[in-house]
């Protein structure tokens, strides 16, 4: 039965992201996904690399912009060009996964689909795809839907929290829970009384439901946008450009979690410890890098006196540092940053300051 | 008479020095004096820029290194080629000064020299020019040496001090009073109290005197000296390339303060107050430049929140700082340096680490 459940998924990979937190490194050419922050390769390539042996390549979707589809391809030569899937316009995920669904069940009526950002980072990976294998099986049962929930060490701010209910069942030694609720993006306190009390995941934007599912539940929560990707679909789906380019960009722009998550009741959670993280900033890319013995990120060849804790990227020269402490240094051919490690939250607004004095080059 | 030892003055400027506190703008094969560090201008080109109108260019010599003799007549294209010379190797001061005593005195027996160093930074032009006169004037007499003294304003243990004696003479409203004694580089405390006496000033490195007069003064001081540079003038001087290649390098590498001034007793100093700096480190160009009301010295395009009291240099690229103080960053094609400014004297170690390391191509 799991195995069964296995021939029928399908990843459907987030890519379509945009954004200015690792700035100069990112651009709008080159988002977050297509960086090399960690290893040798990008994150897409990585979140690819995670279901190699467990899905095979031709079940492997991607959902990007038309700006970052050429990229994209270049990244993940084994994945056939038709499958890499260019948008016409950014609408948040809700749409996405409801195009993404109807060319699942074009293919397969009982498609399950694995929803998965491009851009995050899972250290545990074999750990990632047990719990992906038991969320498929829970899905493959009707109208189920089942999340990913990471268990938090922090009270983060910057994520939706997943409240824990009953727990379900057991499977090959994963939890599975029925979801209390979903909560967005809570103030500190609240984050603070979530993680004590041992009953709230965060929310990783995983998702697995038959393709089916998904749909039905889309249908009942937002009926507008659930008959303008029937129309899209009718029309031949996302190879019918015309209808793509008519109808999608029209479609409301909503994240997945708003649109149905919170409104469905008969959805799972699957406690997982898989070294997740979103990579949300400079300063988490120095926590998960590799480091010297004073806590510095920095590339071969570089000279550090005195400097301790510094996060440092360039690719293309030496640099060196002198009594510097908790810094990020990036340099690329056009730009530099120099900031607060712990201000790396900020360089967002830097980059929005270099767009109204229309620096475009930079952007 | 003071127009007719004008008519007799020739400039010998220093430009052979090489240093590494301005890395990684500063490179062997470009030091400090052929940095534009405050202008549009090298420092070597303000050096003689100060002179126009008081000397004319045939009257001008520079000495430098065969490493950068290419250089610094690059930067001055009205400086007769055969005036910029190059020595055969590094010896400090006296013997260059002596070698140019030689070269001037071959061309007018009455000629009165006036060392001046080509990486210090003189803001008051004018009042310098004046001080020049009033010291000629008083060299032309027989057998005087005179130097510059600049009021200090801080108890700087990086310069030489000159001692105040008796006052010997006003001329033209320059005080000239005879010096008590040369002294090295002083402690902290010794340079508190000199600065609090009111009778010490710093020794700049300038020195006006017959060039018949330093002859004299280098023959009774170091006569082995003297008698190596008798042997090069005979030869030919300069232009006796052999004599010169052969004899130069195995000269006393000693100072002129140490070699003559410390040890000779007619000599004056004039006070003088011209906005003087030998511009030491990145701090003291930091301190020179032009800031914003944040007290950033930065490039115009840059783009600076929440930061203050930094210097950056970056020629070719956008620099983007965000909440970070007091610190210098300097870009250039293969290198970056960011340090704490106040550390900005501990750049060289940087350098010596990296020529320890065999990184040539940086130095």
């Amino acid at each position: 039965m799991r195995d069964s459940a296995l021939a029928h998924a399908y990843a459907v990979i987030m890519a379509g992201g945009s954004g200015t937190r690792f700035w100069p490194l990112s651009r709008r050419r080159r988002p977050k996904q297509l960086l090399t922050l960690l290893s040798k390769e990008t994150l897409l390539e990585e979140t690819v690399g995670r279901l190699r042996g467990f899905l095979p390549a031709d079940r492997i979707f991607v959902y990007t912009s038309e700006l970052l589809k050429s990229a994209c391809a270049r990244c993940l030569p084994d994945i056939p060009r038709r499958q890499i899937i260019a948008e016409p316009a950014a609408r948040n995920t809700a749409p996405t996964i409801g195009l993404a669904a109807h060319e699942i069940l074009r293919r397969d009526p009982d498609g399950i689909m694995i929803v998965l950002p491009a851009d995050h980072v899972i250290r545990k990976a074999a750990r990632f795809r047990r719990a992906l294998r038991a969320a498929c099986h829970w899905a493959s049962v009707q109208g189920r839907s089942v999340t990913i929930g990471l268990k938090p060490d922090r009270p983060e701010t910057g994520y939706g929290y997943i409240q824990k209910g009953r727990r379900a069942a057991k499977l090959d030694g994963e939890q599975l829970f029925v979801v209390g609720r979903f909560t967005e993006k809570p103030r500190l306190e609240t984050a603070r009384r979530y993680v004590a009390s041992g009953r709230y995941l965060w929310n990783g934007g995983m998702f697995i439901w038959r393709a089916a599912t998904l749909l039905r539940n889309l249908e009942r929560a937002t009926p507008e946008m659930a008959s303008g990707l029937a129309r899209i679909s009718a029309a031949g789906g996302v190879r019918a450009t015309r209808a793509l380019r008519r109808v999608f960009p029209r479609l409301e722009n909503v994240s997945i979690d708003y649109a149905v998550m919170e409104s469905i009741s008969d959805c799972y959670v699957i406690e997982a410890d898989m070294g997740w993280s979103d990579v949300g900033s400079w300063a988490v890319v120095h926590d998960l890098a590799r480091k010297d013995r004073d806590g510095n990120a920095r590339p071969r060849g570089s000279l550090s006196l005195d400097s301790r804790g510094n996060m440092i990227i360039a690719p293309h020269k030496t640099v060196v540092t002198v009594g510097i402490k908790n810094f990020v240094i990036v340099d690329t051919e056009d730009a530099l940053l120099v900031a607060d490690l712990a201000r790396s939250q900020d360089v967002g607004k830097a980059v929005q300051e270099l767009a109204r004095l229309g620096r475009k080059g930079l952007l």
